[in-house]
């Protein structure tokens, strides 16, 4: 499967070590330039409060099938986490759609470094993409213990 | 980007016109298998009720940067749609996950049809994956008009 870049995403985190674990608990700005040929793609986006934004963790070499997360202790498997050393390194990140500028989305809440590929955009809608009764497995001490806060 | 698939589904949704327009409308079950080589990465994912599926849409070819909706009867842009016909063909859908057997994975509230490549999956997180204040542009009549209902 070949996939291109769609646009890219101007950053203020320059390298991996300035971005945030998880984008919520960050309130940068920043921007996303959806290359020209794609522009028109972004027609009645800024109806929606949030988007989705597919993206390539492009800095990321290889990958682990189980790595041991940044808020635990235990090894765990790729797939039980959110880590950029995947098979397929593609982030998934839910962020705040400030505004638009032609073909430049103003953006909050990231953990994307400056210059990332963006792959995909997609509307956030909270009827299709959030549930009940939800369980987080290895992540329940972590955010109820505190040491996640839920981002604003 | 070259991307490789990491498993495939098993669904009862045989073409494009069985599946179901969002994953939440459907109380079907279907499999993930994931490829043997992956399947260490799966440890510790039967502690979360919901994943994301990152898939390849194998049957879209080519793609329109502005699309009508089924919900809706005005053209929209395609990053403002969840419409298949995408630059790049990636869905990604909130499934229930009922459980797990070795590199299978029993799943509940799908929109995939069988044979559909998976890319990658993720925990679902709601501290990281929700918000509020949300706003959800041209799908709003649809949603609260009642075109659309909220999935079990």
């Amino acid at each position: 499967m070949e996939f291109k870049p769609i646009g890219i995403v101007h950053s203020p985190y320059k390298s991996k070590k300035d971005a945030p674990i998880q984008p919520r608990f960050s309130g940068e700005e920043a921007e996303i330039e959806v290359f020209e040929e794609f522009a028109e793609g972004l027609k009645d986006i800024e109806g929606f409060s949030h988007i989705w934004v597919l993206f390539h963790f492009h800095e990321s070499e290889g990958y682990d099938l189980r790595t041991t997360p940044y808020l635990d202790d235990e090894e765990r498997g790729v797939f039980a986490c959110r880590s950029p050393r995947r098979p397929n390194p593609i982030g998934q990140s839910l962020v705040k759609l400030i505004g638009r500028e032609g073909n430049f989305l103003r953006i909050k809440g990231l953990d994307m470094i400056d210059a990332t590929p963006i792959i995909d955009i997609k509307p956030y809608v909270n009827v299709f993409d959030e549930d009940e009764d939800v369980r987080i497995g290895w992540l329940e001490g972590s955010v109820h213990g505190g040491k996640v806060a839920r981002g604003g």
